[in-house]
């Protein structure tokens, strides 16, 4: 028999689709470079389908991809010619919430968004928040290790992980669903499957960890002279404000471009620094307070020269949509956003050095710098006009090469995929990439679990 | 030439100890168990000499046990016959503090108190924190994944470490000392040698993350009439205590016994729950007012009994000796301390249970309950007079196979080591033993790292 029919004797036609039934939206994720639709899509119901299809395709050593909400933008979810890909959509649902641990046990299809909205139904805040919460899905999430908008609070994704259930290549089914902040019983290998991008298996269950739902939030809007500044008030803040939950800085251009798009001012000029802060808090007056004592405060220090506090909802929108530079996208087309990480202290420093080495290349192109400093999180916003697939690759490399000059990641958030692939070793030693190989081998001896992403053949 | 011939050519004499030289503190961990005396103990002084040192043991297929403080109460560090010990003792020292950052690069065999002292006169926390930080090591703690007093607030170590570096039992050193807290470039190998008790590799360097030093804390004790009771008042502390630091709750044998003993008296008569409540604060009155304000307010609810806040650090230290219940090992003499976790919500019908289990077989047993409730970790004190070897094991099997009918785990904290080897299979499947003998092959194929801990040999 045929690999498909295997499949569709195991699994039926409903959960094998092939050839005309394929739609156009598993050809890619949302980094649109997906080039092949894959040969067929799986969609198992359940964690035995899963086994059994995978069983299949080792013992076929046809090369599987496992495909989440299709939101990444790594490339990682992409198959190429001749690949399968195994989509998680039809295992949704959250299982089990308990109310007194605060745990949450969800199938891996589950889009994020809709395991927020129940968390919050009983309470609680599910911490794993980003824009693309609508679409994406918990598995990913957990396979990309995401980051997003509350990880100075939070942490990233990993950390609000206590189990999973994965399924290997050979189809072996690991259930290590655990539900306990402490378990040290031998290796704890649930993190070996957060942010493998698919590599090493397919996430099917998660138990997740849920926190109290904050009551209300405080944002402000700060104006600061220097990037020393940005820094004193970061350690400031993480000293005084207890639920401190967003710390988001945007460089002089970044500023400069979006407040322009969107017709916003909100100082008398724009500063070389411009910070979002935002704290969870209980909603009482003496909160409020509080919060306004900080930015006295940080404005006698001298750390701040300006600051608004949000009046209202609409108004703490208003200061995000600056910080969002959704406009960026549409006035800009093929704008690249590059997701590097370094030291906090670092980041101005390595924004210079980028800014002045692209410039050198491209005089004409726009720069411009913003990021999740609470995290050591930078994104650069690089445009140029008319840019070739060499251009883009050039960008690339002059990023990612002072990168490793400041000993960075080349990856915060997004993960390495397909896109990043290449450039690896610049934040990675080749002890480090053999070991990922070792790992790689002995849980997926045949080579079936998406390959040619996130490690680079040996050569 | 043969292998201790081998070694002292490579790493000298003072580095290789041998017969006489070896003190009787390399026989056994803080658990008393080890029986023998290492073959040798080598003592590096840097990450070249234990890259040496294992290459050259792997040549002859010689074990190692590394040896951190051997605080540890699981026996991992304890060497066989024949085996050779590892010891990091001469690698200590802080190498980096970056206050913008907040992290702290250390060597392995730094005592967890000389790390502490050093972050506090920078003007940090090291999160970590237990009873043993006089003796134990990073290393060790990184290798045990260890629990501690502000698990609550800030994780188990795991969550601390933002990078380490590890030796593999081939020489090769790994470097992976990641400072940035968003980092997604391929597969995350720190996590792997985090709770791996040194039978994957020897780590030598961490980065550990600072926290901002709390200018003081708040302690209250307070009577509950039920479980149901704990874990409200747990929920609702979590939610309006942003800094809250423990939550310990003691049970009413515990108590008796221990306030006792110390001749200690704080309520009208002994409640059947007893909580520690700590708070990390700013020291302003309004920050005590919020904290009586709670208190007050689960008064009224019906939540709390009695309270009482510390009004000095000595009272606070009262409340505390309880707690710790330092008599009861002198009052009685091999007192056994099972350190197990299950969901918060299950573990008084649990401790009921087992408390029936164990009087079942043992009457005139001693058998009481405390534990770092807020992290779902419970631990169980067992005291039966003359007991054999036979009786000591009989209380784990009933125990842990409680344990297992629950879902929990046989080990919250302390690890796996020996002791708890032929028990693994209560809190993890027969397919999670496997893929870690896969990983265990994979990174150590010779099988020299630590042999015979942590995973029970295959049958
Ligand atoms: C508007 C927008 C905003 C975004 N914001 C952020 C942000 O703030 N922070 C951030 O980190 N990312 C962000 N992203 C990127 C993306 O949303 C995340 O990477 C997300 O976690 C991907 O989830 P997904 O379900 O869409 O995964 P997919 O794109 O389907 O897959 C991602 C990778 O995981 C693998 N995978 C998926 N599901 C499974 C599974 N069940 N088992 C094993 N492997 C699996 C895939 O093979 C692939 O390698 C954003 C993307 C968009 C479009
Ligand atoms: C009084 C007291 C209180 C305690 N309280 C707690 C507590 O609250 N929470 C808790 O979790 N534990 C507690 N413990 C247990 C113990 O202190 C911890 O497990 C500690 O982390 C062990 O550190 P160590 O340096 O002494 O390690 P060791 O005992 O020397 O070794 C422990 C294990 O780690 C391995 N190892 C050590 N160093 C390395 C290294 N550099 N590389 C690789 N492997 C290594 C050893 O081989 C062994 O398997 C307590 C112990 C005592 C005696």
């Amino acid at each position: 028999m045929t690999l498909i029919d295997d499949l569709i004797e195991a699994l039926g036609t409903e959960t094998v689709l092939t050839g005309n039934a394929i739609g156009e939206r598993y050809r890619s994720d949302a980094s649109t470079t997906g080039k092949s639709l894959p040969l067929a899509v799986l969609r198992p119901s359940n964690t035995e389908q899963v086994s059994l299809a995978l069983a299949i395709c080792d013992r076929h050593r046809q090369p599987v991809v496992p495909q989440g909400g299709l939101t990444g933008l790594a490339g990682g979810a992409n198959a190429r010619g001749g690949d399968i890909a195994l989509s998680l959509e039809r295992m949704s649902g959250v299982e089990e919430i308990d109310t007194a641990a605060g745990t949450m046990t969800v199938l891996a299809g589950t889009p994020l968004e809709v395991a927020q909205m129940i968390a919050e139904t009983a309470g609680f805040l599910l911490p794993i928040d980003l824009g693309a919460r609508g679409s994406c899905q918990i598995g990913g999430n957990l396979s990309t290790n995401a980051g997003g908008i509350r990880v100075i609070r939070h942490g990233v994704t990993r950390d609000n992980v206590l189990g999973l259930e994965a399924v290997l290549a050979d189809g072996t089914v690991l259930s290590s669903l655990n539900r306990m902040t402490k378990n040290n019983t031998g290796y704890d290998l649930r993190q070996l499957f957060i942010g493998a991008e698919g590599t090493l298996g397919i996430i099917t269950r998660a138990v997740l960890r849920l926190r109290p739902l904050p009551a209300s939030r405080l944002t402000a809007l700060c104006a600061l002279e220097s990037y020393g500044h940005v820094v004193s008030l970061l350690k400031s803040a993480q000293r005084t404000l207890s639920g401190l939950s967003a710390f988001e800085a945007m460089w002089e251009s970044y500023v400069r471009f979006n407040a322009e798009a969107l017709k916003l001012t909100f100082f008398d000029k724009t500063y070389p620094f411009t910070i979002i802060i935002e704290q969870d808090v209980d909603g009482s007056d003496e909160d409020r307070d509080r919060f306004e004592a900080f930015l006295a405060k940080a404005f006698e220090d001298g750390l701040v020269t300006d600051a608004l506090i949000a009046q209202s909802e609409k108004e703490a929108r208003a200061f995000w949509s600056v910080r969002e530079g959704h406009l960026m996208d549409q006035l800009m087309p093929g704008l690249i956003n590059l997701d590097i990480s370094l030291p906090v202290g670092q980041l101005d420093a390595f924004a210079g050095d980028c800014q002045a080495a692209l410039l050198a290349r491209f005089p004409a192109a726009h720069v411009s710098f913003f990021g999740h400093v609470g995290d050591s999180n930078l994104h650069v916003g690089v445009w140029v006009e008319n840019a070739s697939a060499h251009d883009l690759h050039e960008v690339d490399t002059i990023a990612y090469d002072l990168v490793r000059k400041y000993k960075g990641s080349i990856s915060a958030e997004h993960g390495i995929g397909t896109l990043k692939r290449d450039f690896l070793d610049h934040s990675r030693s080749q002890a480090e990439i053999g070991v990922m190989r070792r790992i790689k081998a002995a849980l997926d001896p045949n080579g079936i679990m998406n390959p040619g992403k996130v490690i680079p053949p040996a050569v």
